[in-house]
């Protein structure tokens, strides 16, 4: 029988934002990288404002948002029950009142149906689930290569949104097409940032914003560049200043 | 009552490639930048292959594409008769045997309709005509701010693609996520390549190729560079070696 991957013994904590978020996650499930903290540092949220994250996981990005955006009214949605109950103990341990829902973002829990958020964010899975093989761990599979389609995501983070209000999301370049093609289904003022590994070169990742009932142009950023140098270095710490920033100090990703 | 732009008074003759292409274009009318030449030298076609441009003006695209590669089948369709008989003068006194149809790329001629090509490429209107009061000359009017969606652009050169053909468009950054929509709908191994005027600035332009029947992921390639330096620096050259060359002595543009 395979052991319980959320049992207390199989639980790491993981430093986030220079020690500012403390973070239990499943040793060997899936780890949050530095992508939920880029797209939590990308939210232009103002103290005050309610955040929505759709499949929060073990709430890297509630908790980070929360420590650089003091008095949010912050909540999440997670299918898998055992990152669901991660998320209430992180935000709870981080010093956040938030609430989190289980549930499919497909058929959303009727409490966050009747809610509406000045912003809200995700970070979908980066395969989709039929194009890959299963991995050993089956929330780890699911994180990666979840079976909700890049639309519903989209839809969903639209319909609860308030005016106005922003939908954030961060996902592999390669699957840029299909979430600007549902972007632009139900949202307006899509802006592009390109996340490029270095100075020159493809993103690997990318960052795209929209507005509800926002009419402005589209709007393609020059790329953040992750790290410094042509090419890898070693081991030690190769952020640029800026990512260094964001990741290791909690400071704002600005899109301009 | 307006003079004839297309009267041969009212013509000039431009150099492009350094010298290799000379073009008529109307001293008052639009007048071919770089964007055309781009285009072309991105084009991946081999000697003997055959290649439409939709919308192809007085033919810049189409001459700097035949001056590269040699014994192409080259084929245009306009729908301005005053640009449609400068691009039959121009590919003529450059050397090339190609057809020019008159006609809306909505409603092609019967003759284009019964071909197809290895290749098609476009540079469509810049400016949706809804959103743009006209300008003085209609000609340029048009070619700035055509009638015709860009999903039209998109599914027309798709039609008229061999299998495992590749259709290649240049235009404004702003307007990505809607010829990226289209390209999703009729094209597949859809690529991306943004011209950033400068090193580490938005691209004002992308380029995007699509293969008919293509199934391998989008790649959002690295931004190619037009200008050296951080600012305009004066008046004389500022192209980066790369461009430079595309744009002076006709060597390709490669994604990759």
């Amino acid at each position: 029988m395979r052991a319980d991957p959320f049992e207390p013994a199989a639980l790491v904590c993981d430093d986030f934002l220079g020690g500012q978020v403390r973070l239990w996650q499943p040793r060997d499930g899936y780890r949050a990288g530095v992508d939920p903290v880029l797209l939590a540092a990308s939210i232009p949220a103002r103290p005050g404002q309610s955040v929505l994250e759709l499949g929060c996981g073990a709430g890297p990005a509630l908790c980070c948002l929360g420590a650089r955006v003091p008095g949010l009214a912050l909540a999440g949605l997670e299918l898998q029950a055992g990152y669901a109950d991660l998320a209430r103990r992180n935000l709870r341990e981080n010093g956040h009142d938030a609430v989190i829902w289980d549930g499919d973002l497909a058929d959303p829990p009727a409490q966050m149906r009747q809610r509406s958020f000045d912003h809200v964010m995700a970070n979908p899975p980066y395969f989709e689930a039929e194009r890959r093989r299963g991995a050993d761990d089956s929330g780890r599979e699911m994180a990666l290569a979840g079976p909700t389609p890049m639309e519903a995501w989209v839809q969903t983070a639209a319909r609860r949104l308030a005016p106005r209000g922003t939908a954030s999301f961060i996902q592999r370049a390669e699957r840029l097409p299909e979430l600007l093609a549902a972007m632009r289904q139900h949202l307006g003022s899509i802006e592009l940032l390109p996340l490029l590994p270095r100075e020159g070169r493809a993103p690997r990742l990318v960052l795209l914003r929209g507005r509800k009932g926002g009419r402005a142009d589209f709007r393609f950023h020059s790329g953040l560049v992750l790290h410094r140098g042509t090419h890898h270095e070693g081991d030690w710490d190769s952020y640029t200043e800026t990512v260094a920033g964001i990741l290791r100090h909690g400071t704002a990703l600005t899109f301009g």
